[in-house]
C-alpha cells in the first residue's frame, strides 16, 4: 500500500482535487467475469452527492461515473479498472484569503508544512470530494462479495443519539439523515438546519454492520480485519475514532460480560451474544461485522477563527463558500465503500492462502 | 505490508509462537549508523514482562532479546537487524481441553475456520506474547526518532478512571498500573486483586501522547499517520476501539468548540488547543500527537463459559491457567511501541518524498 | 507493488485497452515543487508514437497527453498526478477471427486461460499500446532525477548489429531506428522494409546507459537496483533476455579480465573498466549504468500458423491487419522510461534510509 | 515487496551476515496444512553447502536448518515460518585489509557509499552465504507447488558449453559441478581446478526448467511471471543476465522462425516449439517454463588488482582467503529455489484474484 493506493490484493488508487478537472480511482485485482456497468455505480454515488438537501453542501455535481477500462462485454476483465468522474461545478470564487491564511482545523497548514505549498482551492487532494472515487470504488468491491450485506446509518449527530429501541433500516432511506430512527430524524431537522444557519457544524457518529462475512476472513498478526478497518475508517475526512463491536465500552466491561458464548447450530456455531462486532484474533467469526465510526463537526464555519497566514503573522479566518453543516451525514456511504473495500480484499486475500 | 509485516519503509515482521522455541522479529530499512545494542532494547522488554506483580500473569519469562544481525561495532549497518527472545517457561500442561473445545472471546475459533486446524498451546500465535516482539522493535525504532518523546499510560481500568487534574507522568513507573495519578493507582490495587482473585477479568483505556513530532509527517490519502496508527493499535490484541486526540467526543462538538486556533509563536505556529490530537489531513500539525485505545477484559477466566467443540458439540470451558487480570497494563508498552514504530516509518517515509 | 503497478515509493499504476476509450497512469509519491507540464511529456510520446515512418505500424495515434491532476500553478503538488491520453484511431475492424482462434506467441491464450475470456480488440491490454502510458510516467520521473542523464538506442535488428567503433549519440534522432551508426542504419532500411513487406517481423536489441547516477542507489537484497531493473526491462511487452553490463559475455570472462579497477580521481574514485555495468552488490558505483534488451520479432505476421480456437479444434491464424515489423524499435523510448522511474524510485527509496 | 523481503502474498525476508552468529529466514503467507520439517529442507541445502568438493570453497558449514515457528504437529499453521542456520566456520582471520581497501568487483564500495561503513568480515550481507537462506526458503515453497518440478544445472563454465545433444538429466547430481553433459563436466574438472590453483576463477551459465506449471499463472502488467523471475534472478550474487526462453536469440529470429504454433491435445493445447519458454504476455502458458542465467566470476581473485582505499588513496588489494573458483557452481540450487518460490507466490496470487 502506497500513499494513495489502499488494499491488500484488491487495490486502487485514488487521484484528483476538489477543483480540477476531474477526480477517479484505479481498481486493481478485481476478479475477471464480474457483471459491471456504470449503472451498478451510479446509485452509490447519488446517495453521496452533495446539493440533494439544505442538510449538506450546495455544490452541484452530477458525480456521473465513466468506465474507461478493465470491462469487456458488460464483465470485468481482471484488468484494471479506471473511474473518472468529472468535476462540474468549479465556482469561480476568490481563493485569496484561504491561500493566504490556515483554517484551523483544516489540513492547510499541515499539506504547507509537507510540500512547501499547496492546491488552495477548496482544499485541493484534502477535501472530501476525494471520498467520491473511494464510494465509485466501494461498489466495484461490493460486486466481489456478493454474499455479504452492508448497511450503514447516523447514530448521534451533536451529542444526540437514536434510540436504539426504534431502529427500522428500511428508515434510512427516507430521510436526509442516513437515521434509521425516524423520531431522531425528525429531532435532527431542527438541530442540524439550527447550526446551518448559524453558520456553525456539528459532529456525528456512524455505524456500519455488514452481514454474510463467514468465519475467516482476516490476516493476522498486521493485517487483521479489524486493523485495516480501523485504517479504513481513520482515512476517511473528519473521523477521529473508531471501534469495533463493543468498542471503548470493553473497557468498563468484566471477562464474564464481555464474553460471546457458543452454541451449536444448523449452519454452523451460534453466537448468543456479539460484543466482539464479529471479529476476533483479527479473523471473522462469522457473526455480523460491527463498527462505529466518529466524524468531527466541518471545520469550515462562519464564525471568525484566530490563525496565522503564511508569513507567520497573526490573522483572522472566516470560512465563506458552501460547506456540510454535518459532514458525517456524508460519511455514511463512504464508511459502507470503505467496509465492502476491506471485506473484498480479505475475501481475496484468504482465498490466496487458504485456496 | 503483508500478513505479518508492518511498516511502510521502515519494515519489521515477526515470527513466533507462545510455546515454540522463541519469537523474534525482523527489522528492514533502519538507517544506518545508529548505536544499538541489546542494552538499548532490553528495558523495553522489561516494562512489558510477565510475572512482576501479581496483576499480570504469573508466567516467567526474562525475555531476554539478542541481536543477531545487523549491527556491526555497535552501530546499525543498514541491513535487517533480527531480534530473537527466547521462550523459557513454556510450563507443560494439559492442553487437552483446549485443544477441544473453543474459548469464547478468544482466537481459537477464528484460527480454525481460516486454517483448518491451529496450535493450541498457550493460544499459539494469537498470544499477547507476540508483542513482546513488538516492544522490541519498537526500541529499535526509537533510535531512528530521537527529535520524538513518547509516554503511555493506563487512564481507566474496569470503568474506573484516572482524574485528569491529577495526573503526574513521574508517577507512572511507579506503580504496578503505569498510572499518572497516584490515587486512581491506590483504588486499582483493590479493584484488579478483587478481579484477580474472583478468576474474573477487567478492560482498560491506555493513552499515548508523541511530543516533539515535527509538522509535516503523514502521508495522505490512504498513508495517513492517523490511519496507520488506527491499524497499529487495533492490530493490538484485545484492542476494539482507537480515538485521535478528543476522539468520540468529536461527535459532540460543534465547529467552534471544536476549533485549534493558531497564533503566531517563536518557533513557529502555536496552536492554543489541540482537539485535532496532533494530526489534520493526516500530517502531523507540530502539536503533540494523542491517542487513546480500548483495551477488552481478558477472556480467559475462571468462570466457565458456554462453548462449542471442534465436533460442533455444546461444551462449557474455563480456562485454568496463568493469565492477565487486566491485559491492558502490559499493553502500555505495546502501544508505546507501535506509536514509536509508525513515527519512525513516516520520518522515513517523508524524508523520501521531500528530501 | 500490485499486478498494474510498479516501482516502491515512487509508483505508479497504468490502466487502458488497445481499443477502450483512454489509457493512462496515476503516478504517487512524486517529490512535490518539481516544474511539470504536458509539454515536458509530450515529446517522450511523440518518439514512441506509431505511424512515423513506414517502419512502424501505420495506426495514427496523436498520443496526447493530458494532466489531470496533482499540479498546480506549474508545479507538481506531491499528491497523485493523473495522466490521460485518447485512443483516437480505434480503426472499426472485423476482430471475429481473433476472437476465436489464438495467435501463437500473443498473450491470447494465456490471457484466456487466466481470466476466461479476454478482450480481444487489437491485443486488449496485452496491447503494446500500453506502453504509452510508461513513456508518459518516465517522463515525470526524468524531471525527479535532474542530475542523470538517460541515451537509448537500437544496437541489432535481426542480427545485424551496429558496429562500436562507429557509434555517434547524436545519430539516434535521425533515423528512423533509434540507431546511432548511420551506416547500420542505413542497412536496416532495406532489412526492416523487406520484412515488412513480406509479412514478417525481426528481432532487436536494445541498449541504454544512464550517466550521473551516484555512488549508493540500490537496496541489498531483494531490491538490488540491478533486479528492479531487470524487472522493469522483462515486463516491457517481447522482451525476452536483459544483461546489466556485460552480460552473458561474463560467463566467458576470469576474475581478472571481469574485474573493474579503481584508481583515485579528482571527484571520487575512478574505475578504469565497467564491465559491472555501474552497479556492484545491487547498488550503483557512480558509473554509467549499462543495460541491454532483447525484443523478440512482433508474433502478428502475415504468413498461416497453425493453432486452435477457443472450442480447442485446430486452426489456422494470419494476422491482418496494422503491426510493427520490428516492435524493438519503438520499445526504445519505453527501456528509457522504465530506466528513469527505476531510478527516480531508488533516489528516493536511498533518501528514505540513508538521509 | 521491501529491501530484505521478496515475494507478493507468499513472502519472505531473510537476515544475517556472513560472519554474524546465525542467518535466517522468515516465510509468511504458506498455505496451512502442508507437511513441513527441517528433513524436507536439508537435502537442498546440502546440495548448495560449501566445502564438498576442491570446486567449491573451503569453508566448513554444517547449514544445519531449525524450524522456530510456524509448524505444528509437523505440518505449517499458516502462521510465519521461521528459519534459522547458525554460522559455525567463521575462521578468526585478519580483516585489516579488506576494511581498509575496497576489492573491485565486490559490493565493498557501493556499501560503503550508499550506507557510510559496512560489515567487511567475510562480505557481510553482500557474502552470497545469505543465499543459504533463500535455499531454504525454496525447499519451503516447493511443498506449496507439487504439482511443478524443477531441474537446474550447469551449462556453461569459463566458455566452454555443454553438448545440447548430450544431456541427460540424472548425471546433474553424479558431478561435483551441476552438469547433466557427463563429457563436459569431465572436461570443467580440469578447467575449473587450473582456474582454483591460478588464483583465477571463472564465469557460468545456469540452467532452470520448470514443468507442470499450468496455463494461468503471472498477473500482468507489472508482475508479469517472467518480470517477477527476472528480479530473482538477477538479485542472486553474481548475476549479470537473465533469459527467458530463446533469449538474446530472438533479437535474431522472424516472427516466422519464433512462432509456437498450436494443435489441439488430449489434455488441452498442444504447443509444438516453446521459443517463449513457457510465458507468454507474462502468463504462462502450460510449457515448460525455462530461463538462463549468467553467472560473472568470483571477483575475490589471488591476482593483485588496482584499487583505492578508504581514504582515496591508490591501493592494490589481493583477495585471500577461501573462496568459489566458479560461483555459478553453487548458483545451480539458488536458481531453483528463486524460480519455486516465484512460481509459488503467483499460483497464490492467481488463486487471490481468479479463485
Amino acid at each position: 500500500m502506497s500513499w494513495n493506493t489502499f488494499g491488500r490484493v484488491l487495490r486502487f488508487t485514488t487521484w484528483g482535487e476538489s477543483h480540477g478537472p476531474a477526480l477517479g480511482a484505479v481498481v486493481d485485482g478485481c476478479p475477471p467475469g464480474l457483471m459491471l456497468s456504470e449503472s451498478d455505480i451510479q446509485p452509490y454515488l447519488d446517495a453521496r452527492r452533495p446539493g440533494q438537501s439544505k442538510f449538506t453542501t450546495q455544490r452541484q455535481e452530477p458525480d456521473a461515473v465513466r468506465i474507461l477500462s478493465g470491462v469487456f462485454e458488460g464483465r470485468t476483465t481482471g484488468t484494471p479498472i479506471s473511474l473518472m468522474i468529472e468535476n462540474v461545478d468549479q465556482r469561480s470564487k476568490d481563493y485569496s484569503e484561504v491561500a493566504k491564511a490556515y483554517r484551523p482545523g483544516h489540513a492547510d497548514y499541515a499539506y504547507d508544512a509537507k510540500y512547501g505549498f499547496r492546491d488552495y482551492r477548496g482544499g485541493g487532494r484534502s477535501s472530501a470530494r476525494e471520498t467520491a472515487a473511494r464510494v465509485a470504488v466501494g461498489a466495484v468491491a461490493r460486486m466481489a462479495i456478493p454474499e455479504v450485506s452492508i448497511v450503514a446509518y447516523v447514530s448521534e449527530i451533536g451529542g444526540d443519539a437514536i434510540d436504539r429501541s426504534n431502529i427500522d433500516l428500511s428508515e434510512i432511506d427516507r430521510n436526509p439523515f442516513f437515521c434509521p430512527d425516524p423520531a431522531a430524524a425528525d429531532r435532527w431537522e431542527n438541530l442540524v438546519d439550527s447550526a446551518r444557519k448559524a453558520g456553525s457544524s456539528l459532529g456525528a457518529v456512524v455505524e456500519c454492520i455488514a452481514t454474510g462475512v463467514p468465519a475467516g476472513w482476516g490476516a493476522p498478526i498486521y493485517a487483521k480485519l479489524d486493523a485495516d478497518l480501523a485504517a479504513a475508517m481513520m482515512g476517511i475526512n473528519a473521523v477521529k475514532g473508531v471501534e469495533i463491536g463493543d468498542g471503548f465500552e470493553v473497557a468498563k466491561l468484566t471477562g464474564e460480560t464481555n464474553a460471546d458464548p457458543m452454541r451449536p447450530g444448523e449452519d454452523g456455531p451460534q453466537f448468543t451474544a456479539n460484543h466482539a462486532g464479529g471479529i476476533a484474533g483479527g479473523i471473522s467469526t462469522g457473526q455480523p461485522v460491527v463498527m462505529r465510526v466518529a466524524f468531527k463537526p466541518t471545520s469550515s464555519i462562519l464564525t471568525p477563527v484566530e490563525t496565522i497566514d503564511r508569513d507567520g503573522n497573526a490573522a483572522e479566518i472566516r470560512t465563506k463558500g458552501r460547506h456540510d453543516p454535518c459532514v458525517g451525514i456524508r460519511g455514511v456511504p463512504v464508511v459502507a465503500a470503505m467496509m465492502a473495500l476491506v471485506l473484498a480484499d480479505h475475501k481475496l486475500l484468504h482465498r490466496a492462502q487458504c485456496g
